[in-house]
Parts: C-alpha cells; sequence; structure tokens
C-alpha cells in the first residue's frame, strides 16, 4: 500500500531510541515541512482545483501534527530549536525532473514517498517504543500519513497517465530505498 | 485602528468596478500570496511559539478565503488563472532591513499594512458594489483582515520595544501610502 521498496533496517530504531529528544525535535521539524511542501505546490499548480483542495487539507493536517509535537516537547520540557535536518529530502529533491508534466508528477511521487516512509516509521515506533505515550503518540498519527501518501499518488494521476505515474514511482521508490539502506549518522526521522 | 497614512483614492473604486473579473482573480492569489507570507514568517521564526500559533491560524483563514473566491469564480463562470500581481508586494518587500531583528518587524509589519489595505478595500467594497452577493462576500472576510493586521502588529513587539515598532509602522504606512496614491495600470486588489 506504500509502495516503499525497501522497509527500514533494524540499526534506525537502535539509533532513534537512543536520542529520542533529537527525534522528537526532528520530527517537528519535518512536520513543518510537509506543509512548506503542500504549499508549494498549491502555488506551482494554483489553476487545478481538486489538488488545491487536497493541498489545503495536507497543509492544515501537518501544521496540526507540528504543534501536537511542539506541545509534546513542551510536556517533557525538551527545548525545541532549529535543527540541521537529515540529507534525505535533499537528496530525493535531486531526482526531480526539471520538465512540466514529469515535474509536477516527480514533485507529487517524492512528497508521497516521504509520507510513505513517516508512515511506516511511525509504525515501528508505534510497535517498539517502551514509552507508551510515545508510542500512543505515533499511533495517531499514523493513519493521516497513509492517507497522503494515497492523495498524492491519485494527484499524480491528473498529469500523466496511470502506467507512467506507477512506472516512475517504482524508480523513485527504489532510488528512495537506496537513500534509506546507506543511513545516516545523525539520529533522525529519516536518517 | 488600521495605521493606513492614506486613504485609497476614489480613482481605484472606478477601476475595479470596470473589472470586476480581474478583480476576483486576483483577489484570489492574493489570499494564496497571504497564506504563503504566513507561512514563510512560521518557517523563519519556528522557535517563536506564540508566533507558530498565529501564523498556523491565518495560513488556515487565509487558503479558507482562497478557495471560498474560488468557489465565488466557478459560480460565476469565470475562469481562474495565472495573473501577473500588481507591484504593489515587491514594492513593500523592497522596504525591509535586512538585519535581525528589525527584519521581522518589518515582515511583520508589511505584512500587517496589506492586511489592513486588504481590510480597507474589503470595505470600500462592501459598501459600494452594487452587486448584492459580491458586496456581502467582502463585508463577511472584513473582520478578519483587521483582526491580522492587529496580530502581526502585536507579534512584531515580541521583536523590539513597543515604540520602535510604532515608529517603524509610522514610517512603513507612509511609504505603502505613496505606493497606493501613486497607483498601477492594471486592475488589482491593490492597484
Amino acid at each position: 500500500m506504500l509502495n516503499l521498496s525497501t522497509p527500514t533496517p533494524a540499526r534506525w530504531l537502535a539509533q532513534v531510541e537512543k536520542n529520542l529528544d533529537l527525534l522528537l525535535i526532528d520530527h517537528a521539524h519535518c512536520e513543518k515541512k510537509a506543509a512548506g511542501v503542500a504549499m508549494n505546490l498549491l502555488f506551482s499548480y494554483v489553476e487545478h482545483a481538486e489538488l488545491t483542495r487536497s493541498m489545503t487539507e495536507i497543509v492544515q493536517e501537518e501544521l496540526d501534527h507540528f504543534h501536537q509535537v511542539r506541545e509534546l516537547l513542551d510536556r517533557r520540557q525538551i527545548r525545541f530549536y532549529k535543527l540541521s535536518p537529515s540529507a534525505y529530502g535533499s537528496k530525493l529533491h535531486e531526482l526531480v525532473n526539471k520538465h512540466e508534466p514529469q515535474r509536477a508528477v516527480d514533485r507529487l511521487l517524492v512528497a508521497g514517498l516521504i509520507e510513505a516512509r513517516s508512515c511506516e516509521r511511525f509504525g515501528l515506533l508505534r510497535d517498539h517504543l517502551p514509552d507508551r505515550e510515545l508510542a500512543d503518540f505515533y499511533g495517531s498519527l499514523f493513519e493521516s500519513e497513509a492517507r497522503h501518501h494515497s492523495t498524492y499518488v491519485r494527484l499524480a494521476k491528473d498529469f500523466l497517465d496511470e502506467e507512467a505515474v506507477h512506472q516512475r514511482l517504482r524508480e523513485l521508490a527504489e532510488a528512495e530505498g537506496a537513500i534509506i539502506a546507506a543511513g545516516e549518522d545523525r539520529p533522525r526521522m529519516h536518517s
């Protein structure tokens, strides 16, 4: 359902469990960035009524999640600050075609794959974190990320035919899987 | 209350009344841009909890207004398309200081002045348009623009002391008034 080519390796959970404060701070920034990505897509394809409706919903939900993570940080007295992101997002955006309509498809599918990876990892955190409040929190976010993934893939089909979209989704999912398999030293939601 | 230095000249209403379709299309883009401005401020000052809360509300309200204008266009069978903006916004942004914390103050006050001007003009449209649906629509948007103006001015006082903020607001309002007095040939919400 999530179209991921590669499951998260076991080392990621071990990495972030030792750095839960950093994970939470990075998670807040990820929600903010997800809202920003949806807003940018709304700006770029503003004439597309259905896309602007869907992006508006995603902006609102991601900003709501951002504030939920901020409140969790406050309750735990963890200071929220600007944190360098993992290279995951920028590596994915390098794959985006420069020419329309492929560009629209790539931007939507990359956004969709990021939602899919977040969804998969929220599921891992829900199932494996011994901290019940955190496990429940990630469980509560799981469904919306899966839904956003489906929305992005569906919208891509308004720009290219279904078979071309699925072919490109497989290519981008392979590339995403390679980035995830390589991993990253900094503990982050997408390291 | 709106801190404007100069009322809208009578020629503006005459200009846009002859071009209501263009005014409405431009208005939709203005709501989208207002959402984008608030999102950019949230990104820039993400550690400021109250600012991010206020910007989230503004993003949501402006996107809601964007869709309201889109629906109005649809009901009137006016095609919505990408339209060159007036130079108003870019001229105002040229006035923004490059250095913090003055930059934050300037960005907030410029955003607040744009809301104030929109509010004043929505009031003019409410009071003078013979088209009752449009007049009522602009009346319904009036209050939120006034509220956004107050929010931006209040937040600016978290970055510089109150007297410095009011001094800068007077300077920027003078500059904004000069741009409005000069006007622009293209009929737009801020021409």
